[in-house]
């Protein structure tokens, strides 16, 4: 359950060639605490009841495991109802209410999104070619000096025309998608005939940004999460992981990709 | 101004050495937008500016660099304010607040709970040894099996006794460490005498889990943060990166660890 065999197009000794491969799971969970809404997190489907009693745990909500009266978990319905013994009004006002993700605060907003981006597939007739995405990939980890000093960020990047036009590195693999949207921005370039390269892992979260800012390829040195497998197939953005050397995996789609 | 040199103990060849090392900051930037506090980030302090435009457009707040009307950027306070051509109200009840970190929703209420924890170092007698911080970070490796099979996510383990006594797997690394914890309160062990060893990297808020699970020890392959780094000096919590093979960067504090 917390991986799944996917269908993909793989790269490699200069060949292209069908192949099932292995994606991790990411799925929506929403925590209620004495029926109120507390969280939604992007979580890997696993040890979900340790996920609850460490997150409330941690959050201060309870101190011990009998402060926990009642758990009640739909993993398919992406429910986690917990009864405490606690009331939860004064924490509520204490901590405020919060949504968190694998990477930053959107989740119950992230179906609204969804529900908001349908039908807004990015209509662009922009390729990329192998060759290109293998010399960027190469470009993109030269150019992160931050990461060659500190070994704590990631690095994004905008390629147009063969070319590198934007180039940032963070703390926060999302950050760095904001920061290169935001110079093509302040350039005012069109995102639709542009590829983003970036070294983090493609969560939805990641592919969602990428969608949103019209960006039709994203291009990972890592791997991607079924969930951005998903929306990159319904929305029809083209997603390739592992591109490293002159290897790649093609996710979806291999038309934008000159061979 | 993205990275800063610190003095750390490294040890390597079956040395402890005390070296200059340089971490990457992480920083609070807090973004009002017309006057409305917006969100904030845990960032690296460079291309601000174009995170704030790229964030703006991500969000759906601005379609075009001239929605801008002007920015006020104060990095020393962590402050960030945006005029835009529209009202905010209207977007505000589409977007609802919301406050994104590196890793989780946390941002303003981060501080509070800094205050909250003033004075609440974790008191333990509890030191490991530097052989089971080498075993244990293969053992933390070896276990990884979602990892090796998807290279999709990160994973925590909680060692006791020079025993594994939790191990999880996630695509949040928060999400590890939530998980980890939650299996060590369901079988009541005490977390004052355990270390967590992670494969993410060290920010803030992984440093904050580690502190109110009151864990003395983490223990990461990866870098981390200079806020993390304050944050462990300031709090007493042992802190080590790259624990990798038999080296490992001892960023605070060299009397956990029998040598």
């Amino acid at each position: 359950m917390d991986k799944t065999n996917i269908k993909i197009k793989r790269y490699k000794n200069q060949k292209m060639m069908c192949e099932e491969d292995v994606v991790v799971c990411e799925h929506p969970l929403t925590f209620y605490i004495n029926h109120h809404e507390f969280i939604t997190l992007l979580c890997t489907p696993n040890n979900l009841c340790e996920l609850a009693f460490g997150l409330l745990y941690s959050e201060g909500f309870i101190h011990h495991k009998d402060d926990v009266l009642e758990t009640f978990l739909d993993v398919k319905e992406g429910i986690c109802r917990i009864m405490i013994d606690k009331d939860i009004d004064i924490i509520n006002r204490l901590h405020g209410k919060r949504v968190r993700t694998t990477g930053c605060g959107k989740g119950t907003i992230f179906y609204r999104m969804i529900d908001k981006l349908k039908a807004k597939k990015i209509k662009t007739d922009y390729k990329i070619n192998k060759n290109i995405i293998f010399q960027m990939s190469k470009t993109l980890n030269q150019k992160s000096h931050l990461f060659l000093e500190t070994g704590g960020v990631h690095a994004s990047m905008l390629v147009k025309d063969n070319k590198t036009i934007a180039f940032s590195e963070d703390v926060g693999r999302h950050n760095t998608i904001d920061k290169v949207v935001g110079q093509a921005i302040i350039q005012e370039i069109d995102l639709k005939n542009t590829a983003l390269f970036t070294t983090g892992r493609i969560s939805s979260e990641m592919l969602l940004k990428t969608l949103k800012a019209k960006i039709p390829i994203i291009i990972s040195r890592s791997a991607p999460t079924d969930l951005a497998v998903q929306l990159a197939k319904e929305y029809d953005v083209t997603l390739i992981g592992f591109a490293r050397g002159e290897r790649m995996n093609i996710y979806h789609d291999v038309k934008r990709v000159i061979l």
